[in-house]
């Protein structure tokens, strides 16, 4: 870690603007996991006033995105920086963008929670609540990751997307027999479908999120890579640190 | 557009390698697009060669990406670039990751169309065809506005999208009277649906490039803003050229 400089810059007052908006970042993500975590909570216990809450407090996730994103090209623009500080300001800009769309999702699971479900989809929103509990955990995990650069955690978040897939496809299975047994559930169904779709969706995000961690770290960019390649790459001792 | 500087600046080899790059987005734009057609393409006609080529192809998208954005984040450590070159840089950085995940959605219809499709689901097909066409062309569009950076076009572009959304909504209200009628259909009507989905999912994104059009053109944040305010904004004199 020492050796990316994240604390050693030259400039003191270019020090406290990446300082101040990597702080930012992480405001911005608490808020988006307590907005993913209240979503699902909303959608359990069908409770409206909650999901309405989340509804209100998207667009200052999206205005957060919007001030952070700005401020890093203009540090761009002001200080010029490069190597790993360039890195630092390029992984802000991408991570703040998975974290929007994160954002997003809690805020349509909540507006699906208030406008479509009643008391008798119960047992739908059940299903969902474990794959989003797991949704929660890893965006939690990543967030930490971030914070902290964490080469080694970002690879076990990274593989961790395996059983949040394996848990939708699960879901998906057991939601088609529903369909199937009484087709009048159909409506009800295809938007928990929707919604479980979107939650699973969550886990390539924190993926995405950890490929920028990758890329910080490494320096190099490790997208699309896939899973064998991907492992030999982060335990090579000849990429560039 | 002239105030804009694209083409004039002081140092020649900046200008070409700004240039190069605008022409690698308009490669990776074309081959994109080509990837979405022959995807609809495969799906319509059950063409499992098409379908293949489309997914091998979908590597090459992935790769174009890392290129360019590793292309961008070297000439911003190099060159320094402030106001609307730095602006045209970001945006390239930007538009590039909507376009990979264009590909990838290209890539997962072709997928579905190999897999789970026989020739007695051509009427989901059909159905989904039009909404494919209808999204190829506002990639199309979007791909010649960037390349113009064309603010009127954009703001026409940005509004297709209730379109395409409206298109979507009768498709899923059509695939779920099948369902209801045929429980059977079921799983491959799912596989429509989600097909959809993604489908329409690609006007968003390209709603997102318009965005980055407005965002390059005024040189201010157009995102999360909604209908009324964008247009006030959009037709406003008092905003930074």
């Amino acid at each position: 870690m020492d050796s990316l400089n994240l604390n050693k810059h030259i400039s003191g007052q270019f020090n406290a603007e990446l300082e101040h908006i990597r702080t930012q970042v992480m405001i911005m993500g608490g808020l988006v996991e307590q907005q993913l975590t209240d979503a699902i909570t909303a959608m359990q216990n069908m409770d409206g006033e909650l999901a309405q809450r989340v509804i209100n407090d998207d667009q200052k996730v999206n205005m957060m995105e919007v001030d952070i994103d700005d401020h890093c090209v203009r540090i761009i623009a002001k200080r010029q920086p490069t190597a790993s500080d360039l890195r630092m300001v390029m992984a802000i800009i991408k991570t703040i963008s998975e974290l929007e769309r994160i954002g997003d999702v809690a805020e349509k699971i909540s507006r699906t929670a208030l406008e479509k479900f009643g008391h008798n989809h119960q047992p739908l929103l059940v299903s969902l609540e474990s794959l989003g509990r797991h949704a929660v955990q890893m965006l939690h995990d990543v967030l930490d990751a971030f914070t902290r650069m964490d080469l080694n955690a970002a690879v076990q978040i990274y593989r961790e997307d395996k059983k949040v897939d394996k848990e939708y496809e699960g879901i998906i299975r057991q939601l088609m027999t529903y369909m199937m047994e009484d087709p009048r559930t159909i409506p009800s169904v295809l938007t928990a479908l929707f919604c479980a779709r979107a939650i699973e969706r969550i886990g390539d995000r924190c993926q995405n999120i950890c490929e920028i961690i990758f890329y910080f770290v490494k320096g190099q960019d490790f997208r699309h890579l896939g899973g064998d390649k991907l492992d030999q790459l982060l335990a090579g001792d000849d990429l560039p640190e």
